[in-house]
């Protein structure tokens, strides 16, 4: 290699490195946009299959919405079959109510950059979502305080493999249950500039979310825009009850995204096969999307489905189990046909801790996430014992993940640098490419570097104190939340939103329901 | 439920219990054939644009054969370019001589029900190749020895989801270099009786493995079908060495199999491209197995791919890359493009314990495997530290994972059962699908169980002792080789094996080269 080469290599490289280190103090690419095929284990007449179970049961069983008499009278509206609380639906309807739904939507974020759309061929990836406990290494289990909950908003806001600030990060169990959702808006809204999700577990605090939302975006641009994604859980089989359907009619009202997920542990909440409960997924969700319709046409909605199996021993619930891929693998494409974003996956397990079933579990459940055409993945870092605890180690574990996770989502560069000939030409037989001109050009961005994996010799290992990853990681996230500086935040903002906040607050008395 | 279904749903439990016992004590299905569509990452013009690269790589650049006369006049007879060790090749003489290979062939072991199909639409798991080190939690990392050896072949014997046992499932260092092959020939044949492979450490320990196996078989069943398959691997780049070549020509000639692999660890080997690295995989793949072609036309051969990447930070090799997973997707679809069975995938990993990295890493390659249509899966279990080792954690570990991918494999089944309508009737909106009729009948067959995973509640998990993955895995190999018994052999052919080994060994000195 020429002298020039060198001193020209290493000038684009260095550029390079400065590039990747503003990166790495948070701005990765905003979302993912796969450049592979998606993966179908289920054939269109499979698919067909599905759906006309689904009819059936939406004709012939139906579904209950419990203690909602608005939601009632506008089924009947729309022309339901409507008995008590149980609707029953005509062959088609709903899924002529979800055609109003748009395929993808912008998810806007108070920084443009961080902005994501949801569906089409995109992926977004979001934390762990509602563990009341937190873990780390070094304090053990216990339960989440709202420190912790702004410590996992900074680790998503440091990490550039995430692209949302998610939701219930953790529950701030040490603030009342009636008035944490303030904090937990604010901590989104201030320690992050990445796009959120809004309170749920009350139509009042949905509102309040709602409230903050037009003090952050103003009202008009909230109206005419989405910047807050809800979850709302079907309570399957076949029934929604009355605080999820308040949170959704607010939503859907207001013009923000709902996730319509039906939340199963199939054996338990739905039959014990695939398919058959495949087909409750979609009339389940199909009734909780077309329900947003009929709110506000165009509002935002995804079809959602956090399905997985149960423990035939214990009736515990069990995650990355194959049956847990193929439901989310088969969901994925039932959303496709409906023409709905849809969301599913994440780093899920049961295991307690941070060792070789979590990350097994975790592996098996993200592979699938991203061939099988997820476009908005909820619990993406972070995630222990079955949703029960968010840790911190885990979560600086999936983030690593999730890097590999764009690098396998762009695919093969066949491009004239990705073919390189001139590579094969320059080395040739029994030579060794480290040094080739190709290489050093392509040296800063090729191959992914896991911040996480050791793959150092056995002696340099021993000399390095022979961590696990467990301990790598977590060195790795004091070292984010030691480094983390916020992003800068409109002070008349900011003031605002603690002046709404003090209000609300003092106008009513704490509660821990 | 009606006493009557009840008594019948146990009947029929207690029938399939017994059924899942027996199958534990080893005897699994012989093999997985997919029921899931194979997933390609490149088009068919991308893999095109491929083998177009790869024509031009054959046609410019060739592939050196080095120290083996025979072998290039074995080129030069056939109508190759030869300059010295350099073969040039026209543009598809090597896929026209590839043509008489068989798409897919069965590999024989002594126990027919254990025979394998190579290729087609099935998979075969073969356990950890190579390793000079072993390890477990109580004894540590050490050499391995003949002992360990025997052991590596008890457990793949006793797994039901390995459908191999494989060859070098550690060196057992204890013996001479020069002749360890026979004690490792005669372990696989004498403490197991699924598949195996053979020596390729020289062409006599080849024509030894041979003699062993028409000991084991009989001459002629030997000279008419594959009893053994061979790891042949390139010396990448583009260049085959003649230990290689020599166990090539006794095996092909002997009608035995050869999986001929590019070794690759891409950035080094190959470009640090996925792209590049494909072309030069496929070429040298090419060379080698037209070689067996040309030595005896339909001589069953695999495509090989072992093709990691390296860390640019330190030049190491990675595992469970995402470069790792496209290169074995895009290999495949190479390989089938030939119309060879195919052969890449494993639990690979870089990480010195079975920990989360270990976990993760093998996860994302055996879940590739599973999907990317591979036919024979070595390194399937049992591997860590880059395959400097063997863990007898990992391995059970692996296995478990293993038992996940058939189910994986099965897909969806879209019968009446599985479709499960009854049990949606039966239970309806807010109901219970434990104790329906449907459940009962399918409760034995219905969802994975891993051996490995713990599920249960965190406070269960304490009360259990608050074991990791890879404490419950070192408890479950110490039962396993505590209970196993080794399958009959017919005394006379064990007699016969022991007086062959007996008589070559003392024909020469020991050496440890």
């Amino acid at each position: 290699m020429s002298d020039v080469a060198v001193s020209a290599g290493r000038r684009g490289r260095s550029a390079r490195r400065e590039a990747r280190a503003s990166g790495a103090g948070g701005l990765g690419i905003p979302y993912i946009t796969r450049g592979i095929p998606i993966y179908d284990v289920l054939s269109d007449e499979g698919a067909a299959q599905i759906e006309a179970q689904a009819d059936v049961l939406l004709q012939e069983i139906g579904i209950e919405f419990r203690d909602d008499p608005e939601t009632i009278a506008i089924w009947k509206e729309a022309g339901a079959d409507v008995q008590g609380e149980r609707v029953r639906f005509p062959k088609g309807m709903l899924q002529q109510i979800v055609k109003t739904a748009p395929a993808q939507f912008v998810q806007h974020a108070r920084n443009p950059a961080r902005n994501v759309v949801i569906g089409g061929n995109n992926l977004v990836f979001a934390p762990v979502y509602g563990p009341p406990f937190v873990t780390d290494l070094d304090k053990g289990r216990r339960y989440g305080t709202i420190e912790d909950f702004r410590n996992f908003v900074k680790l998503s806001y440091l990490s550039p493999y995430m692209h949302h600030s998610g939701g219930t990060v953790c529950e701030p169990v040490d603030l009342p249950v009636n008035k944490r959702h303030f904090d937990m808006v604010y901590a989104h809204m201030k320690w992050s500039d990445k796009p959120f999700m809004g309170s749920v577990t009350h139509p009042e605090r949905a509102e309040d979310s709602v409230k903050m939302a037009q003090i952050l975006f103003g009202e008009d641009f909230v109206d005419q825009n989405c910047v807050m994604i809800q979850l709302i859980n079907a309570n399957s089989p076949l029934v929604f009850d009355a605080t999820m359907l308040g949170a959704l009619k607010v939503y859907a009202r207001a013009n923000q995204a709902c996730i319509v997920s039906p939340f199963i542990l199939a054996g338990a909440m739905s039959p014990v096969t695939v398919a058959g409960t495949l087909a409750q997924v979609l009339a389940e969700a199909l009734a909780g999307c077309a329900l947003t319709q009929l709110i506000r046409p165009g509002a935002p909605v995804v079809f959602g489905a956090f399905v997985s199996s149960i423990s035939m021993q214990s009736g515990a619930p069990t995650f990355g189990s194959p049956e847990g891929t193929l439901l989310l693998n088969g969901a994925s494409k039932l959303a496709r046909r409906l023409n709905l974003p849809f969301r599913s996956g994440g780093s899920f397990t049961s295991s307690k801790l941070p060792d070789a079933q979590s990350a097994q579990e975790s592996a098996q459940t993200i592979a699938a996430t991203v061939v099988s055409g997820v476009n908005f993945c909820l619990h993406a870092a972070g995630w222990l014992e079955g949703g029960l605890c968010s840790s911190y180690e885990k979560f600086v574990m999936d983030a690593d993940q999730l890097g590999m996770m764009h690098v396998l989502a762009k695919g093969i560069d066949l491009s004239e640098e990705g073919m390189a000939m001139d590579a094969l030409r320059e080395v040739g037989p029994g030579g060794h490419f480290l040094g080739a001109n190709h290489t050093q050009r392509n040296f800063e961005t090729a191959f992914f570097r896991s911040q996480l994996a050791d793959n150092n010799s056995y002696e340099q290992w021993l000399a390095d104190g022979q961590l696990d990853a467990a301990r790598r990681a977590n060195a790795i996230w004091k070292k984010m939340l030691a480094d983390y500086e916020a992003p800068a935040l409109d002070p008349a903002i900011d003031e605002a939103l603690i002046a709404f906040m003090a209000q609300r607050k003092a106008s009513f008395p704490d509660s821990n329901v």
